[in-house]
């Protein structure tokens, strides 16, 4: 049996705002939760209490704890991912390093627990789907390495290995997570910090 | 009973270099197996098949698996810290602070196994000896601090937040661990990229 859909009206399967707002909250709340007790120790009854649902009714989000995690993964690299277009987008070297330390800053800044589940529970995530999110970060990784070779080449930094150097500013700025303190940090005080550092004082 | 000792030979209790040796391996092997299965699942049984030993053995060597990972986290901590004094002889402000940034690298490129149990597996340690290996981070952040502090003022580096600049370099040379690979990558190259990264070009 087949339905016909009338042009102009929404798919019945799409998912509406409110799912797809429930659905958010659910992911943030199983972030706080594995981030608390890790992901094997952490369970879907756990998120269920922290969001005061029945069990069952998560299922009509997520099919498995499995599902959750890689949920949580692909909500952190898209972040992450989220305004790199817009930053390269920018010619100059010096500007564009800048930018992409300080999103790399503000994005782990902004979800600490997202990234503190990203960072520590890799290992919970099937094989599949680790090399997704290991490809994409490769992607991620990438371009911050061309825009060092591109600072590097333009005297903007001194000669340095171009992904070693992208390594040290993404652990530079991911480390955050590990010591970030909301109510006494400032995260843009942090990635001026940070820019200052790599880039110097000058504007 | 009391067995009296004679002057000048070692106490009985002392342990033997071969006792300490063993005990180092114990603990080597433990940072491998609490690293690849995470502190929760690895077992005691674990260490001990890979050490081809019965598990009552490791006993003559450790009361507990808790202790066990304690070992770890007082070995990794000593190690960072061990340097430390030699680095703060130097009176130079990029000289000693270039030799933090090395050391650091150094330090965790040489055990990457020990520090990802150090950085990853906090969660198993026990309050008191969490406290106990807090203090002393914080002493070795402070170390990094006072270093950044002095190369501000002397305009070594541009003006940054001590606090942050510390963490910002400390974060930078501890995320070796999540990327490094012993068969590809250079520690001595690493450490030469962030100290360039830091500090500049200049000798």
């Amino acid at each position: 049996m087949s339905v016909k859909r009338r042009p102009g009206r929404p798919r019945l399967t799409e998912p509406s705002p409110e799912h797809l707002a429930r659905r958010q909250q659910l992911i943030d709340t199983a972030a706080e939760v594995f981030r608390a007790k890790g992901y094997d120790a952490g369970s879907l009854d756990d998120v269920a209490a922290a969001l005061d649902l029945r069990k069952a009714s998560l299922y009509y989000y997520v099919r498995s704890k499995a599902e959750l995690l890689y949920l949580i993964f692909d909500r952190a690299i898209t972040l992450a991912l989220s305004r790199l277009e817009e930053i390269l987008a920018v010619e100059d070297a010096r500007q564009r390093l800048a930018l992409l330390i300080r999103h790399q800053v503000l994005t782990i800044a902004g979800e600490p627990g997202l990234f503190t589940v990203f960072f520590d529970q890799r290992a919970g995530l099937d094989h599949e789907r680790a090399q997704e999110i290991r490809a994409k970060e490769r992607h991620y990784l990438g371009v911050y390495a061309k825009a060092v070779a591109q600072a590097t080449s333009e005297s903007v930094i001194p000669p340095v290995d171009a992904r070693y150097a992208a390594q040290a500013i993404i652990g530079m700025t991911s480390w955050i997570y590990k010591w970030l303190d909301p109510k006494r940090d400032d995260p843009e005080q942090i990635a001026d910090t940070c820019v200052r550092l790599i880039l110097g004082d000058r504007p």
